[in-house]
């Protein structure tokens, strides 16, 4: 099923957003890309690098003629834009977006549309530590996942549409319920992201630096150099989940402590297996 | 300071034995390396890979000719090899080792020998996630740094030699107090694999599979594939230090949490941005 637009949108045009136009553009997917941000100068790096063909800051007009939309923003930023989008007319565009969690914005969409709804929650695994337009890469999204939200109660004509631009792009498109997606995402992503903080803000505490560090810290605490704004929301937007895995990483964490402590070799043994039988579970060489 | 020898001896012919044999004999620094192994069978992949001349399971011969024995084993198994060793004359041989904690090797070493003791406990910052002979590799300790220790009790002669060794195979030396050394290393090294193996476990645990995890996941847990065994005595010979910041991680972790609770997006924001800008200035760009 390919994907054509007149006038796609895209609206925050940040790493995902100048990333989704650079390879919208590369593909000929879309007649007329245009990025749309909250202040004249935050699109600006968008057009330097040929993310957008233009840029504007009035949602409404934007939307008026658009016939797809994608949101690249945070997830409460996402909720707000849906909720303006709402009161526009939208002349059968289908509106998508980027954020890192889903059950929050797919709820609000929900709320916000009578069936059938022009939203269709997506979130492609693609991304960087880096942020803004000038980190774009048109190839960003080839051989990726994509979860995009999936229901029966969902226009068939909408989440198709939303499926065949992912496909477009190069991702690989997996139908998921919003909460799923979060519950899988707090364990695999979310807390991820917070131990890495956690052990890069521990060591700096501490005085370490770089002269000083293996290969094994570098890689453990890459992330960390993610957004802070963007990854309180990403938090915020899925609380309850990540405490869950937060606790028991927490758990584990605490076990671990109290093997070392009662100079349980065993048990210690046992608990680093487990993660490094899990590690190769789930990348198996 | 260059450094040659007429024997050098490897106990232990694992990644790092085996890559130190490689090293040692693509630069000629040794007329004859032998490896020491508990069985006959321990050394056939070092021998396989060209990493030793020989191979030996008598200890004491392989000592009574050598003049520089490299103990490549878990801190407790150095430990351990230091006491049999303590029992032979060395003839002037100087002995050096690889593990990652130093505080009770260097403190058994100067309880076995009297002044001038023929051991200084060296640290090369260079591994793998793999393990065995076989994963060795010549180059392993070119530009990276290895943690020599340092004290004025030590003899100048041994002192120089351990450091020439190193410095032959590429490695940036650097002195270094034992207890400054496992501290620095609780935090750089050791809490970062425990935290990746909590993380790869409960990621396991529910079930999460390689397709549906981004790149953010694979590097954080990337460490957890280390020998358990090795990692099990690295710990328990490092314990005081890392339970003092696993116990700083988990207090992180906490704060993180009961800030998730209360919907506080600007502690979120401030303690990401304490991880991040840690992060950065560990590793400047």
């Amino acid at each position: 099923m390919s994907f054509t637009s007149q006038k796609l949108v895209i609206v925050g045009t940040g790493l995902l957003g100048a990333s989704i136009g650079l390879a919208v553009k590369a593909r000929g997917l879309a007649k007329h890309v245009v990025g749309c941000g909250r202040t004249e100068t935050s699109c600006e790096a968008a057009l330097r690098v040929g993310a957008i063909d233009a840029a504007g800051i009035d949602l409404a007009s934007a939307a008026a003629e658009a016939d797809f939309i994608v949101i690249a923003v945070p997830p409460f930023a996402v909720i707000s834009y849906l909720e303006s989008l709402s009161a526009f007319s939208l002349n059968g565009a289908v509106l998508t977006d980027v954020a890192s969690t889903k059950r929050l914005i797919c709820a609000r969409a929900a709320q916000l549309w009578p069936s059938p709804r022009p939203f269709i929650g997506s979130h492609p695994m693609a991304g960087s530590e880096k942020s803004g337009a000038a980190h774009a890469v048109e190839s960003l999204f080839v051989n990726r996942v994509c979860f995009v939200e999936d229901s029966e109660e969902l226009a068939p004509e909408a989440l198709q549409r939303v499926r065949s631009f992912w496909a477009a792009l190069g991702s690989d498109v997996i139908p998921i319920d919003p909460a799923v997606h979060d519950e899988m995402l707090a364990i695999s992503s979310h807390v991820p992201h917070i131990v890495a903080a956690a052990v890069a803000a521990m060591a700096h505490r501490h005085g370490i630096t770089g002269r000083y560090v293996g290969g094994g810290f570098r890689d453990t605490t890459r992330i960390a150099e993610g957004n802070p704004e963007m990854w309180a929301e990403i938090c915020l937007s899925n609380s309850t989940a990540i405490t869950k895995h937060l606790e028991g990483v927490g758990e584990w964490l605490e076990e671990f402590r109290r093997a070392l402590e009662a100079k349980d070799s065993a048990r210690l043994t046992a608990l680093l297996t487990e993660g490094r039988d899990g590690r190769r579970a789930i990348f198996p060489s």
